[in-house]
This record gives structure tokens, sequence and C-alpha cells, in this order.
């Protein structure tokens, strides 16, 4: 069973604004970007179009507290972990850090949210979705992280 | 005194994702187009850089429920109201409308949010931005809403 | 029958990037918001998606060259042409302007490229999308411009 | 001296759009996170902010035609190689690859492009930047590729 996953990615020019950071909304991009990468270090697919339908995650609520600017060509790492598993959604806690410049080693939060993903699927023909029991595969390999983890 | 701004924008095909519908991270890049015509329509400026120094908006928080998807070509309304002020910062609450389909008239609502912006400043030859007491030309222009329209 | 159309963007914060200008790659975004605004303008859907299949409009070509930055809060008019009509494609002319600072209603060109694009229509059960003729709709409205309104 | 750069990305869910492809803007934003990548592999800087003034390289013209699309997860190679080297500018060859599904080992073009950029620079003080004779380090690494590999 897993329950949290670490991405690292550069900040890349097109990711900042005038203000010379990563512009904000970003920040919710890269969220996602750790939770597939989650789902795929797991060998699970986020989004299915089969036979007998289409699955994803909607989401629904995402949040995030800025405390650091991102500059470019920062190497940030995306923790993301496990919040809350029910059995039709996610809650991921996400965590951003980057190297402290000036310190061996030291890593320091820039930024810290939240997201709340819920599974959902349409059987063939039908135009919406509908909120749906996770698949079996999910629940078998995604639980909770540990509480002393998520503080 | 001014406390709420509504912005209307026809959601682009480059906002929507193979899911069909406004990617989730541009429900926020929306919140700052609504944020910063809400300071356009008061001649206010949320960004200067003169002889004195750099003054913004950095973003402290921001956070977003999602109940109805947007697609393209939708019109949405975005609803800024100011829902706390402080001497350094701003709190609005902001709320994402659409026409509902087969209806005379009525708007749903498809998703809400919140954005709390810090009032920040550096002098000329420093490097990093410093809270900052908002400049009076926005204090004297903007004040929180009526509480009964924060629910 | 139409070969033009004149939009007016006002340029978003999170347009600009950390060299305090436009990024680049939003001039594409742009090209499709001048001609998805065309089509519109003129009661057409770019997209469609029906019982007999889905039709396009898949991008085959696009090119920019840029004289003058844009900034954060400039209105650029951006206006698209046709430059070439065939049965299954159209190629647009795309000109940027921006009213000249120290001027009387001046416009300058900030940047001209162009956009080639393919129509494409796929039948139900089918996964991909075949170049087609376009539809009796478009080419009953749309025609090629005036060759002297391409230079 | 250097020529040419791979860079391997994952399309992101967030790049993709309702047609269920990487949206055609996107592809740009590659192209510069090749370019970006290329001058980081060779201990090189393309924005520098300095007590002499900023230099960055301002983009002249980009261009790309589409053959295949690209999909969410799909891998593809960014493949930039230098087309011509003249004292203040820079042309880039930029071709997109990747896995053709059912073959063993193949590539596929799906897209090629190109990319001039221009250096700039400005003094402290001034406000508008000014095509810049390249800084010696970038002259003494980069040079053009070999004809036969820019066809």
């Amino acid at each position: 069973m897993a329950y949290e996953f670490k991405l690292h990615r550069t900040v890349e020019f097109s990711d900042t604004d005038m203000a010379g950071i990563m512009h904000f909304a970003n920040f919710f991009r890269y969220m996602e970007f750790a939770e597939h990468a989650f789902f795929r270090s797991l060998g699970l697919k986020l989004h299915t179009n089969t036979e007998t339908g289409v699955r994803g995650w909607a989401r629904g609520n995402a949040e995030c507290t800025f405390r650091q600017p991102l500059r470019y060509e920062d190497v940030v790492e995306i923790h993301v972990l496990v919040k809350e598993k029910r059995s039709k959604s996610l809650s991921y806690l996400i965590v951003f850090r980057k190297q402290e410049p000036n310190t061996i080693g030291g890593l320091i939060e820039v930024a810290r949210g939240s997201l709340t993903v819920i599974c959902v699927s349409k059987a063939p023909g039908e135009s919406v979705f509908r909120a749906a029991t996770m698949p079996p595969e999910v629940d078998a390999v995604i639980e909770a992280a540990p509480p002393e983890l998520l503080t």
C-alpha cells in the first residue's frame, strides 16, 4: 500500500510572471503533476476510456497557502501524501519545498496545499459524469498516510 | 467605497483539457482576471514600479470548490467580493456562475473560492519584498462587503 | 462573404513572464482567440460533435514574427484575415497591433504571423481524424481576403 | 563546441485540450524547454541580471508544422539543433518525436519547427532592451550544426 510520492521539477521560464516568480495558478498545475506521477508510480491510470465507459477523477476542491516564491530554474520537490481516503474520493496534502540557498542540504517549505478528487464515470452514450466508487485496483494499493506525517 | 465587481468571460478552447471541460487551474487565473478588473474599474493599479520602489499584491492563499464544469464557449460570470480588509491584506470571495441551459435567465453557481492577497513592496536596490500597509488610494476606495452578501 | 475580424483583448498578468512582457507562446493562444471569435461572429462552430461524427479544425502550421513586446494591461488588436481558402483548409494572416504611447490614435504593429488549419472529421466509433472537405455552411460564408489587404 | 540537445518530457494532463491532444501553443512552450535545457547542459544562463545590466534572448520568430498529435502521457523527444549562428542571434531547428506504438524502438516525427532568438541587453536604469552581440561564453561553446543534420 502506498500513501506518498515525491516529484522533482525545474521551474520553467514560461511558469514565471512579470513579478519574476512562478505564477500562483501554476502551483495547482504542479499539484496535478505530482498526483499523476503518484498514480503512474503505482501503475495506475487516472483517466481510462474503455468499452464500459469513461472514468476519471474530477477535482472537488483545491487550496494552497504560499509562503515563499519559486523562481526560474528552482528545483522544487512536490510531496504528495494521501490525507484522507473515502470510497469515492481521495484528499491529498501537497507540500512544495526547495533547496535553501546558502545552506547545506536543507530544504525549505515554499507552499502547502490540498487537493480533493472524486472518482467519476459515465457509461457509453451518457453525457454526464457521476460520482463512482473508486476502481478496485486503486483501492487495493492506495491508503491514507499515517497521521503523524500529515502535520 | 466599492466592495464587488462582476467580470464576464467566454471560456476559450485553450482553457479546456482532454476531459472536455475547463482545467481547474484556470479557475485561479480567472479569479485573478476578476481581481485585476475590479482594481481597474476603480482606477487603481495592482502593480506599480516607481522611483520609490516596486509595490504589488502577493498571493497568500487561494482556494476553490468546484461544483459544475465550465465548457468551451460558456459565458462565465466571475463575481468578486471583498470578504475581509486588513491594513496589509485583502481577502476576496469569488463566485463563478453560468447561464443554466434550458432556463430563462437563470444563473447557476459552478464554483466558489477565495483569494487572500498581501500588499508587498521593496525599495530600489532591495531584492526581497516585504509586507506593507496598503497604499492610501486603495484604502480610500475599497471596503469589505456587507456580511449578508458573503454567505 | 466574410474574410476578416478584429478582436481586442487586454493582456492579463498571467500572460506575462519574468522578462516583464507577454510570453511568446501566448501570441499563439491569442491567434486562436481571434480565429474562434471570427467563426462566432459568423454564427459558425469550429468544433461540432453530432450523431454523424466529430468535426474540427486541426492546426497544420503556425508562425509568428515578434517586433515589439506586449505588456500587462496593453490592449491588443488581433486582426485575422483569410489569406488562402482551399477545399479542406484555411490559412489566416494574423496581425497584432497596440496603441502607440504618446501618439494620438495611432496603432503600431507588434507581431505578425499565420495559422493554417485543416478541416478534419471522424465518424462515430472511429479513433482517428481524417482531413475532410469543409462543411457547406463554412464554405458559404468565408472567402479569401482581397490580395491588397494581405501585404 | 555544441550544436544540439535532446530533452524528453511526458505530456501533462494540463497540456491537453478538449480535442484530446496537446494544445498547439504548448509546442512552443516545449521548444523553449529544450532551448533552456540546451543552455543549462552547457553551464550557460539565458537570462542574467548583474550590476552591468540585464541580458536575455528575445524571441524574434517561431514556427511549427504539426504532423501528428501528442497525447496525455506521451513521452516526447524534443531535439533542438543550432541551424544558424550570427553575432547577435541564434536560429534553432526543433524536431518533436514520439515512440511509434506497435513498433520496436521506432520514433516517429510529430512536429518540426524553428525558433530564432536575438541577444538583447539593457544597462541599469534603461527601460528598453537593444540587440547585442552574444556574450563570449556563449559564442565560445555554441556552433551551427553540420548542414547534413538540418534536413
